[in-house]
């Protein structure tokens, strides 16, 4: 189990990821394109370079997980998931709401994650069993009595194919009109956690994506699922769900097409 | 023409619209629906009613049309048109990339426009004949050589509908794919004023919510046009373009499938 040790070094990871990210923010940089068409800046690559040297440094029997330099001692039982701007484009287009991800998995399970936002100085911390924090404060989602209710969000409609498309369709018609916000990345999980968010509903993210929005969301008093409702793992298909209420997840599950493969443990 | 009396006063107005809405982003507010469906919070209402205050005492001959309360004297040659929260769906959901938008129209073009983000400090600041300052220092544009180079801004794919997703879907085929943002509203404008962001196209706006972009983007040396090419002014049909480089409008145009319609002046 993670204890304040690793709590304190996400932290710091945070910091230094923060320092690489904040002169390059609206400023000049080189970028390119990776294979998988996104965009990648000097910001991406020296924030997680700077995470990388003081996890070699301090926790040099830890595997890691980067976006952008790949996976080392991929066979150790605590993986550190980095991914240094999610929200590459946010970033590119001078908008402060992409941010720098950092998880503790052990044994595929996240037990710590962090979302910042470097040029906010905003920061969320989760840690598995002792709760999230909001710039130090504690963190808590809110109550939603129905999907009317709810403020949902979703960083792009490109993310969505095939049957995936009715499926987020379907939930998008059950909230309300224009209480629906796009773009944004992992920072609406991280308003989601303090309460201003309801719902977020992805597909497509990767193992960086969403291990640090597991303990944060989940810390706050929220829940995290696949579009099945079972709980996120390493290998999970990237198709996400974020809930503050956790009691509408069977509605979000209805909406979207899907009840009949959720498992109904307690009733 | 507009004095810098005016562009004093306008910002004074923006600083009581701030004044108003700091206090309730991330806070507890009532909110209703309007009757076009979208949200109005006590927010919108206080910070416009902290404008038209100051408006009412300091140019008692100026028309006033604001998005919560109203036109008066509609028959002055100068109107003052305000939006107080453009982004309403961020305001309610913690994010700030919303803005107080504030333009003063003369014989119906727009002459003055601030783009004012209560929550980050910053502004932009229009005035036609100028310039365009951010924070109070001189804002410009960038060159963009192609569209494929392009960052494309736009608040939602529900601002479209009928042909309209046809002529968006084009522009969004032209440009690099992982190179548009969702969401923003003004926000995205004053973010391509600062050579961020290359091109934002939106449909269905009310003349609130562009009056005061055009002076902030042409001021910056962008363009503004509806989707023929053409100027905007007080009847134009909410359907626009803003161009941080205006050598791309016929690309952008092109793309949209609307060149026919495009008068071309200069060539």
């Amino acid at each position: 189990m993670p204890d304040s040790s690793d709590v304190t070094l996400a932290n710091r990871l945070a910091d230094a990821a923060g320092e690489a990210i904040r002169p390059l923010f609206r400023g000049q940089w080189s970028e390119e394109r990776k294979a998988d068409r996104s965009f990648v800046t000097e910001a991406d690559r020296a924030a997680e370079a700077a995470m990388r040297a003081i996890l070699d440094a301090e926790r040099p029997g830890d595997g890691i997980v980067g976006e952008e330099y790949g996976a080392v001692r991929e066979g150790s039982e605590r993986q550190w998931i980095l991914d240094p701007i999610d929200g590459t484009t946010s970033f590119i287009a001078g908008r402060p709401i992409f941010g720098t991800l950092i998880a503790l998995v052990e044994s595929g399970w996240p037990v710590v994650g962090v979302i910042d936002q470097p040029i906010l100085k905003e920061r969320w911390v989760g840690r598995i069993g002792a709760g999230t924090t909001f710039n130090g404060k504690a963190a808590r989602v809110r109550t939603c009595n129905a999907l009317g209710d709810a403020v949902l969000g979703t960083t792009s409609p490109n993310l969505f194919t095939g049957d995936e498309i009715d499926a987020f369709m379907g939930l998008a018609g059950s909230v309300a009109e224009k209480k629906i916000i796009w773009g944004g990345d992992c920072y609406n999980y991280g308003l989601l956690s303090g309460g201003h968010v309801d719902i977020v509903c992805e597909a497509g993210l990767k193992l960086y994506d969403f291990a640090a929005l597991v303990p944060v969301v989940e810390g706050a008093g929220g829940t995290m699922s696949d579009w099945q409702g079972h709980p996120l793992d390493a290998e999970s298909d990237g198709r996400v769900i974020a809930l503050g209420d956790p009691a509408r997840l069977d509605d979000v599950l209805e909406a979207m097409g899907a009840t009949s493969a959720h498992h109904h443990h307690d009733h």
